[in-house]
């Protein structure tokens, strides 16, 4: 805000939009909040590959939704217009606050955002370690939320799954619901059955995976995904939780590769 | 009706055009309903995307149909000559009275028509809140029409499992059968097991869906056809009777942001 | 061969010729068979789309091949030379007499052929119904090989089933091979357990299909395999088998339509 | 090194060349080693396809290397720089020697390198038999790397299974670690484990496959996985030792063909 500040001309100029932040401050939830000013160009191309590749690998399409924390402002996120995700363009990408409110709808109806955007902003509020949020319907991951079969990691690739994946019910918080998260509340309780694990299966509905970085969010999505169709109900030799940890201390390059790989798919393909 | 006597120019060819309509109601199943008139071009885009989409998931090929009321007329419906879903253009499409007999079959003989068109005729003569059906063998819902393993909801997608699928056993009604639904007898006696529930499954052939709309019924086939496969043996937390009617009470945008996607793809493939 | 000898211009040429196929009968095995003439360009171009629909299925590759009798001589069949299912064009079509010899290689070594062609010409020597013959290592198939649980009919698509499909064990025929029919005599052995049977599983090998035509030939791969992924351990209603040979009995348009659908994909992909 | 040295002029720049090799070898671990020359061009086609292919079929994305021995030196091997593998083009391959190390990284850093190229090198350097390697987390491999079911020839495809698929255990070796082969210590220990061996599984990790030329460690990395969906756990008649090792004596121009289909799928596709 400091930099919107100054790029203004004159004391008066500056004293009059320090009123408006005010008013808009005790307005609440009825005013927009201020921009963080232009996200960094390749965090929205990111974004954009981000909903393609996850759309392509049938983890993402109407519903479902993958965002990142602003680069300018850890109170901000960037997250897509109401769109499905194999469509999405840098154009749909919109700005919200903590609250899920967004920035500047450019002129959509409220109706027009993802009802459950309140996941992205409980959990970047509680989170300050997470850097990109993704909420998946994965087809796989659904035997997972409603049954007793706890996911475990198969495989290197799925090593953070050694952190604990809770499952959240959402009828111990709230009873009877059509299963939405539709508002601060139900993503602040979601937020709390995730705790500091990296994410956490929804009952009956899906998923919301956590990670440091688009590539890795997307990464640990396509994984978890995957090692739940790996999972048996023999006795397996599940990897133990200090390798885990080694694998997932390390995490380098290579991903960087494999993301490069799925980008220039879905990137170039419409 | 009144718009085609309208662009006649003499009364004396209203007459005759009136005398015509009277004899062809005379004639009965002999000769041709009359049409209802040009349907809305979004609708007729909307049937081919239908098609279209519910052969790129692998849900009809060459078998298998989809149609949808006329907007002019609820005494009419729309559905595609006897041609494979992914081929299906605008100028397939023909117009059909509740009898499942053809407006105009612009020159083709009766043999060119699906066999099982009496399916959605008794379908929309029967249940008046019906706005589209589709007949599948979508692979995945085979094996629930054939054991005692009935489908139930796994998946806020597919909340609508919950208000009931019907089993289909021809034999009941027909005996031995090649299974085809023939004739206006086989549809109607469908369409009893159908009852008020939004599908039924037909043992050893496949499924009819119901909907208020053609993405409605298209997302249901779709997420019927993925519930089944996401449905295991073991002790399962289905979801709540009450969470499905809160669900698809608000059934909304959402969807019409998948049917986009769907959409896209289907319809800039050739 | 009327037909060719009435071609040449006079008596002298005749004898000639009539000399020459005595010579090559007399011959055997190391002359080549006398063509039935240029086949049908509507089916050259059907066998190659068959090639390549079976590739796209997943159910050939450079392994496992689709022949069709001669539509001017029952004693012949055609066949492609030994080249991957999905790169079939017509000029890779040769013709082969009912000892799977082939007419002309066209200066290929015996080496580019398909080791396995004796499949084709002993089931056309013993099976006059038989017009079309697949030759599939279809994943799905190869569990049915191999345990004592029958393919059974789930499915409309699938009623030939119903008629029996029984297992080739190479190995109570020929003690230990590498599997392949490599001569008439294993062709042979196949073709009886074979019987009268529209399809055989090969042990550890996969299967052979049969049909009245391409199509149907081609379809019965697909749903014979479809099939084999669908049937579950648990207690199922099969189709009975009267159903099974009433839908086998009207096979007819249906399939005419999703051969377009499968020949539009394929014909224009490459 | 040869023919680089008959590329000179004068006596006396060969012995400064002479010299500049001694210093090279000498200095060990320290000095890039020196190249046997260019390698043959289709080797390197057959190299970038070999990449693509295992690509498309799900069987390498970021992660997971396919190497091929050197055509001119069997003491050098040839892989790609760190790249995803459905990127691989011809000018990403580099040259290594048996201690795995680059002949010239073209500038790159090492960490631009596969981590993991131990495996080939080790590979290489033990089994002078082997022309190509491949390492793979082809995800149906993951369960019988963690399980006491062994994988078990079922299919014509695999009989090589029937030589023996040993399971690496990192922790057997090295105790907790991050599961990669980041040492030749590692990499010949997984080697030792490996054995005479067609391939080997390393328990949730992936599998390393070898074979006598590319088109063969591509074809047995596509049916191992494959082999692997289909193993089931009823009583399996699984295929005799005999008959394995009769297919695998012949394994020919079969696979030349299934190759070339194949190829041609991924070369032109970018």
């Amino acid at each position: 805000m400091v930099r919107e500040l100054h790029a203004r001309r004159s004391g008066r100029e500056i004293l009059l939009a320090l009123a408006a932040v005010c008013i808009a401050s005790v307005a609440g939830a009825q005013t927009a909040p201020v921009s963080a000013g232009p996200p960094d160009p390749q965090l929205i191309e990111d974004l954009v590959a981000a909903n393609r590749i996850l759309a392509d690998q049938g983890l993402l399409d109407g519903w479902g939704h993958v965002s990142v924390r602003h680069n300018r402002d850890s109170n901000r996120f960037l997250m897509a217009r109401g769109v499905a995700a194999q469509l999405v363009t840098a154009k749909d990408i919109l700005e919200f606050d903590l609250d899920s409110r967004p920035v500047d709808t450019h002129g959509l109806p409220m109706s027009a955002l993802f009802t459950e955007r309140y996941i992205h902003g409980e959990i970047y509020k509680m989170r300050p370690d997470v850097v990109a949020v993704v909420h998946t319907h994965a087809p796989s991951l659904i035997p997972f939320g409603v049954t007793k079969v706890p996911l475990k990691p198969m495989y290197h690739r799925s090593a953070f799954i050694s952190f604990g994946i809770p499952v959240f019910e959402i009828r111990d918080r709230a009873g009877m619901t059509d299963m939405l998260i539709r508002n601060p509340t139900l993503g602040h309780d979601l937020t709390e059955v995730l705790g500091s694990h990296p994410a956490a299966l929804m009952r009956g509905h899906g998923a919301v995976v956590t990670g440091p970085s688009l590539p890795r969010v997307v990464g640990r999505t396509i994984f978890l995904a995957l090692n739940a169709t790996l999972q048996m109900g023999g006795p397996i030799t599940y990897m133990d939780d200090e390798e885990a940890r080694k694998i997932e201390a390390r995490e380098g390059h290579g991903l960087a590769r494999t993301w490069e790989g799925w980008k220039r798919k879905v990137m170039t393909k419409q």
